[in-house]
């Protein structure tokens, strides 16, 4: 059996056999390999390194005494560091694996998007975590940036979880039977220090000393920067981020604290990085510089055909996020589209195709060149193109020496009414290789990704690294070149493939000679492989429900190139658990799809999609190990949980920081409680529930599992609360009160449920708006905008709160806080309140006139809705037209301050006596329908009397007169519908 | 050429392939490997533990900004731990050398005596520096204590400094040089940390955050021992060693504070100690025990010869330290002859011999077997044994029947004046293996060193592990057995002999059988090969001083078994050096023979002895490089040095504190010079040389070079002095005002460098006295003592300084100091002083009871000289012996209280009268010789007086006037000599 110090010897000497330097880990304690100097300042600037190195990484978050088989607080991190890109990094790495006996081509390897970033670092990349039959075991990133610098060359980091993958190897299920060497195990070596350290951590550490560690680490690396000192400043800064986590594992660090640290410590970053660079300049790159990649040339090329023939063109590309995959195949059918109608090439229908790791375009019968073509030149006026006499002019003669012909080729033509010279070019259409190479390296520079990033190569950009283009028109190459790449015949299978890379015949058989190696690139194949397997394997016990995870599907459909659907079970034991606990796993973590019987409920198996020609049996035992130990950390917490009584989880609360001036979660959660309550009693929905959930809202928050998975915050409180003998609507309004926990997600059925929704959310905002202010640009780290957006949503959905004013229910909030909430910032809630009903309702799809119209009632959202529906059915009523015209036209006529009052005996025209009676016998109305109702008889007087009275009367006392009855017009509605914004058919 | 990085990866392969675990380097910053938990903790308790690891050790105060060639602030280390002890592991350590590379046969490699102490870990062994051609590479120790505790098994460490194993392997003359992976070098690599770091620790670490990490660190060390938790506090305990080690380099630390630290830490590491085997234990011992080694079976021999034969008997050990070899020969000698005078076998003339790695006796002439022996065995008293009618008693029987003899064996005797019955049992004399077996085993266990230590062997213990035994007697080997050791034929060679075990024929071929073989037993021989070999080498061009360096030599001659010498040369240029630089190098950390020409002068070139058939010009060039790096060291502090104008230096002693309490070094050369120039005005001995003396005083401690090599203190002075152009009689005062810097060290010859160095000594002695108070048993950490031997010896030794009384002296100190220093202290300071003198002049062989007679003079020790000069001139003197008795017998006769006053008119005898004329004649006198002139006349009358007076007359008038009289004589020479102690001949 392959030891744990023999798989980090091998590893070391396979990355020092490609040219690696090995450095020791850091003499300080870091999470990660990543802040040892040697990436982080390596990363930076110009110079090339490569190194790799075993880094002890301490994660005092992931302390659990040794107790939990997969966690532990010390975990040892093997990392690599490829500084350039090699333009292989994928393959070098599979070749790691190798190194360390693991079968490649048996097991199931994937690349599956990850994005990684370091807010304290100032650090982001683009890359995956690395999966072996469902088991995270590597992360793998091209550094971008770091230190808030960019970073050019890319660095290629690679980081294994050594642990998990000894374990894997092994077929161990806890890390301490991990055969560490020979006949030792790692928990006889390393047991006690996981304990005792984990105690440290957890309980033991002195808040007060671990703060002043904080505060002088800062200090000293402050001082060295200013000193010019980047690597001492570095190594208080890792200093500083230890004293932090320590803090935080002691649950000593509330938000606003973790935001104010993490800054601190970006911005030291950022200094040591600048001052880093700044140094390495100083001392003339000690380690030299790394040369650029040369353009590609394009390949000779000849053509071989005068017939029309498929052009293919395949963009080969390192493993593409699911979502990046969509987008890109619709902008490559765009950019083809676009490309080729820039051509005189004839061709048929363009289609695209993708997956992960490829992007093609096809079209057939693509025209073998341009027709040929005229062009008129336009030379000279014929009046100064020839003189009087006819002879040519010195105009003339310039035009045709220039283009290379004589007086005897040109033609008189008239171009917009004046005669010209003009000479008419024949143009030969150029071949079809040569017009799609201009076309197709457009397409490769035009596409983008969300996020786009830089490898290797100097000019281009984009969600992952594109490392291999062909394109063929019939039998021959397409001479594309972009950058660094230039377009072959060769296509490239499965990196486990026996022949990864082949050559391809002709554009017409390359879709075959992928399918007959086993890659799928149409999406719906793939798809229908995947479902149809999926069910097959299923069948007959259970089935997957196509339609609830058609976005898992998609997913995954996107994520192999040739999908293998594997059948894994799981142990029985585990369906204790809740469902939402089980498919969160499943769905969240591992993209497995979760087997349902006919009655919807989960059975003990799964379905997971592998990439290709797997040894299955290996690849099922893997994945069932990876989900059993995912099940088996859930159910230790589980159990664990289920055996505290509720007050004791809720209590646990206390030490919990919401922010450092707004309190604990226990204090939040009283705030939100008698918040609800006052509602309740102001609109008479006091309920015995009500008062039990609120006494019990957000104890789960002091549980294990929901510490562990957040999402399952609400779920795990109405379980443990059923569980502990809750009444089921005080169990589900708990529930209900963490809804809605994102876009679109349920809402509070109950009413005690939807006012604790209410509140929390009402908590949430003005407390933070007190403190660290709403939300500007696309920052918002408190998550406020989603606050409102769900307090809008809960009062939207919920009939009973009707009558409830979410302003006065912001300065009801506003008043528990222990901060003062100043009426500047309550003005500015109630307006982005006011502001998100808008945009959300226009998103919604209604018409922003109407929005705008009634928005004044965004205090009362769901009356906003019903004067919204109103508009919506009574638009088109002739009476609600010209009644709201009128007003419209009265609002213009009248100026501004004129008052809806006048003397009614000054009237003298019957058409204005009309309107006068009409006006004043309009009834009460409550809402647009009952309006157009009361305004009907305004309909008839208002047009005679728009068609025969002349308002602005010499006569000034009539005039007044006038003005007052149209102003008692303009009136109508008010504070109903904000007329200056409707606007009428 | 081997890569740093390979070796690395080599040597841990070696010793994984040895069993070892691989762990990582302390995720905090350590000083060396041996702090690392692996070593510190693992070495406790009796669970087995084998690991290797890398270790970047940081010792900030050997920041040099990476400008020194050798000398970096961080150092990279490889640890080995072997527990226990495998048997062999001084060999398994050489393997490791040619995995690496090394060929050890070709190179001088040497175990060179090196006593490990960590005063801060409360830890200590014994083990040796491994030399490569002069090279230490390697710190080989067998670990005795850690944290206060024995530790059993005992543990093996080995430490390799791989910087310098590559530099001698790469044959490189600077770290920045060293290859560290294919085409990378260390400087490029590592230069820019260094440079940083070294500023950090030398120039802009915060000294006051420095000092408050210390103590939190301190504190949560102590938090986590009291919470029963030894793996943070260790961890804690070694962040407070990295903290202090900062405000070491930073100059922050006093020699108070050091110790008071050092002890906190001991304390802490001890209570980490002994908690680490409290919770191993709880835990069930997770790593086992190891198995005690089973004892030795005596081998089957058979006696086969009946003459007589020489016997030898080689004791094989580990490399002993030159002075313990010394002591052991002595001790074998003692040991044999005492073994064998027990026994009765004959034998001829003992002699012993001993290399560092073997004890031989060697006995000719050893008989075959002892002589048969009579041996008279007791019965009952005859009158017990025969009743009244003759027949045997009850008792007689029993007594036959117990010797298996019949009544008619025995006889009668009288023994102690009773008859006895008794029988005259015939012993045959044993086999001479048998006899000698039980001796040799005496022997072995019966050496004893300076300083024991144990390693695998559970019984015994000595300076450093025996781990073979020869004995032969003639052919045969003589059984011996010492717990795991059974004696046998076979010796051993040098290790690395082509055959490193040979047998052995017979006892009488064993001496040559090891000359043959190289090896020259005899320690003379050695060293007239040394002696003979060096005079070769360097002739005709210059000679050893054999008679100067004779300690040197002989120390030399114990290093090696088969003596090499051979002749390395330097570069002319380092001449520039002084003379004690340049040789204080070479004999203290080299162990080179200087080479002077025939005025005395050095010259360029030095002679070493290597050990056994090297490749000599490998290990010459190994050699001159190792001397070239450290003059290259010392050039470049001398020079640097020599640049500093003096002031400049002086002016860094503010920065060195000497102790908290006292100050910097700054203020003491003030108090210093103050002293002086007053002990001067008062003598009459002022001068313009002193004062300038005074204000230099100290000033090379500021020097670079004397921070190094402290003990060139006073001698860099001269040297700097004379070369800022000082003059001589000045640079000289400087110079002595350090002497004697130890006992037997020349003194000063200079008036002002006498009364420099005595008011140095006097500061010390009153200032520490004062703070942490005058030393007690063996302890002296400030070298108190010292202070006041030197102060006694200057004294002694400079007639001018003939009046100036020391305790006067020390109150004048004393009212210099910072501190109040109390009149019982300067009491205990002058009783101090007396009681030193006494030792000091008893140990010079002078008679307890003069020195006693005269020690009241102990404030003025030359005056004490004086008086015991003329007391062993006169002690035989009849005139000063009578008087003295005469005075000594007053004493007795005289009660105490007894005045020297007495009515002469009362006095009538003429003995009496004739004593009271005499005495009242007495004149002045001054010392002893002129009480022996004054007191001749006093003889006759005394003699007289106890001829013929009765004292104690009835008249009580006539009875106190003979007393008085007789209190006269008594109180003769009172305060001059203490007649009391003073033994008459």
């Amino acid at each position: 059996m392959l030891t744990m110090q023999d798989a980090l010897a091998r590893l070391t000497a396979y990355w020092t056999d490609q040219g690696a330097l090995v450095v020791q880990p850091m003499n300080t304690e870091v999470g990660a390999g990543t802040l040892n100097p040697a990436t982080f300042l390596r990363v930076l600037g110009p110079e090339p390194w490569k190194v790799v190195y075993v880094e002890p990484s301490v994660r005092p978050d992931d302390s659990r005494y040794g107790e939990n088989p997969n966690r532990l607080q010390t975990h040892t991190q093997l990392q690599v560091i490829l500084k350039p890109d090699p333009g292989n990094p994928q393959e070098l790495y599979l070749g790691s694996l190798t190194a360390i006996g693991i079968d490649v081509a048996a097991h199931d390897v994937r690349f599956v998007e990850d994005n990684w970033a370091s807010p304290a670092l100032g650090a982001w990349g683009l890359g995956w975590e690395v999966w072996l039959d469902g088991l995270e075991i590597t992360q793998f990133t091209y550094f971008q940036q770091a230190g808030g610098l960019n970073l050019d060359p890319v660095s290629v980091e690679i980081t294994y979880g050594i642990e998990r993958i000894i374990m894997a190897l092994q077929d161990k299920t806890h890390f301490k039977e991990i055969e560490y060497s020979k006949g030792v195990s790692y928990g006889e070596v390393f047991g006690q220090s996981e304990y005792e350290m984990s105690r440290y951590y957890l309980d033991d550490a002195d808040i007060e000393a671990n703060r002043k560690l904080l505060d002088i680490y800062a200090g000293e690396a402050q001082r060295m920067i200013d000193a010019g000192l980047p690597v001492p400043a570095h190594t208080f800064v890792l200093k500083c981020s230890q004293a932090f986590n320590v803090l935080d594992s002691r649950g000593a660090v509330s938000t606003a604290e973790r935001a104010a640290e993490f800054a601190r410590m970006r911005r030291l970053a950022g200094e040591v990085a600048g001052l880093w660079v700044t140094r390495r300049t100083e001392l003339g790159l000690p380690l030299g510089t790394v040369p650029p990649l040369d353009a590609a040339r394009p390949p000779a090329t000849t053509q071989t055909s005068e017939d029309a023939r498929t052009l293919i063109f395949e963009i080969g590309t390192e493993e593409l996020p699911p979502g990046e995959l969509r987008s890109a195949r619709t902008q490559l059918l765009r950019l083809v589209t676009e490309g080729l109608a820039g051509t005189r090439l004839t061709h048929g229908e363009i289609r695209v195709f993708g997956t992960p790791r490829r992007l093609i375009a096809v079209v057939p019968a693509v025209g073998a060149r341009e027709d040929d073509h005229v062009r008129l030149v336009r030379g000279p006026k014929a009046q100064q193109a020839y003189a009087p006499d006819g002879t040519p002019t010195k105009a003339l003669e310039g035009f045709v020496r220039g283009q290379g012909i004589t007086v005897t080729d040109v033609t008189s033509v008239e171009l917009n009414g004046v005669q010209h010279v003009v000479f008419e070019k024949q143009e030969e259409g150029r071949a079809a290789p040569a017009v799609l190479a201009d076309v197709l390296a457009q397409v490769v520079s035009g596409l983008r990704a969300a996020k786009n990033m830089r490898w290797n190569d100097p000019k281009l950009s984009f969600s992952r690294p594109i490392r291999w283009l062909t394109a063929l028109w019939g039998d021959d190459v397409v001479p594309v070149t972009v950058s660094t790449l230039a377009a072959g015949r060769e296509t490239r299978l499965l990196r486990t493939a026996a022949t990864p890379v082949i050559a391809v015949e002709s554009a017409e058989t390359f879709i075959e000679t992928l399918g007959v190696n086993g890659i799928v690139p149409d999406h719906e194949d793939r798809r229908e492989l995947i479902v149809v397997g999926a069910q097959d394997l299923v069948y007959p016990d259970g089935k997957i429900d196509v339609n609830g995870e058609a976005a898992l599907i998609d997913q995954i459909t996107d994520l192999v190139e040739q999908p293998l659907p594997l059948l894994g079970t799981f142990d029985e034991a585990y369906l204790e658990l809740p469902d939402a606990v089980l498919t969160t796993v499943m769905r969240k973590h591992q993209r497995y799809l979760p087997v349902r019987d006919a009655d919807g409920a989960l059975l003990p198996m799964f379905v997971t999609v592998a990439n290709g020609p797997v040894d299955v049996e290996l690849v099922r035992t893997g994945n069932e190990a990876v989900l059993r130990a995912r099940y088996e950390d859930a159910a230790f917490f589980y159990r664990a949980d289920r055996e505290v009584p509720l007050a004791l989880l809720k209590a646990r609360l206390s030490r919990l920081t919401f922010t450092d001036k707004l309190g604990s979660m226990a204090d939040r959660a009283d705030r939100i409680a008698a918040l609800a309550q006052l509602f309740a009693s102001q609109l008479g929905l006091s309920s015995a529930t009500l008062d039990r959930a609120a006494a019990l809202v957000k104890f789960d928050l002091g549980s294990q599992l929901v510490t562990e998975m957040t999402s399952l915050a609400g779920v795990m409180a109405r379980d443990y609360a059923l569980n502990a003998g809750e009444d089921r609507p005080v169990a589900q309004a708990v529930y209900e009160a963490e809804l809605p926990r994102n876009t679109g997600d349920a809402l509070p059925r109950s009413v005690a449920g939807a006012l604790l929704s209410v509140a929390d959310r009402l908590d949430v905002i003005t407390g933070l708006a007190a403190t660290v202010g709403l939300p500007t640009g696309s920052s918002d780290p408190f998550a406020v905008r989603r606050a409102v957006l769900g307090l809008l949503a809960v009062h939207r959905a919920t009939p009973a709160l009707a009558s409830l004013d979410l302003v006065d229910g912001l300065a009801q909030a506003a008043a528990a806080q222990p901060v003062p909430v100043s009426p500047a910032v309550l003005e500015a809630c109630a307006d982005f309140l006011a502001k998100r009903l808008e945009q959300a309702l226009t998103e919604e799809g209604k018409p922003i006139d109407r929005v705008r119209a009634v928005l004044a009632h965004a205090n009362r959202p769901s009356t906003v809705d019903v004067l919204l529906a109103q508009l919506d059915s009574l638009a088109a009523d002739p009476g609600f037209v010209a009644v709201a015209a009128a007003i419209q036209r009265a609002r213009r006529i009248v100026p501004a301050g004129t008052a809806g009052s006048y003397d009614p005996s000054t009237l003298k025209e019957p058409a204005e006596l009309a309107l006068h009676a009409a006006v004043n016998a309009v009834p009460d109305f409550s809402d647009i329908s009952s309006f157009v109702e009361a305004t009907r008889g305004l309909v008839e007087p208002l047009n005679t009397f728009f068609d025969e009275v002349f308002v602005m009367a010499d006569d000034p006392a009539l005039r007044a007169a006038r003005l007052g009855l149209l102003a008692k017009v303009r009136d109508l509605g008010e504070g109903l519908v904000d007329w200056t914004h409707l606007r009428l058919q």
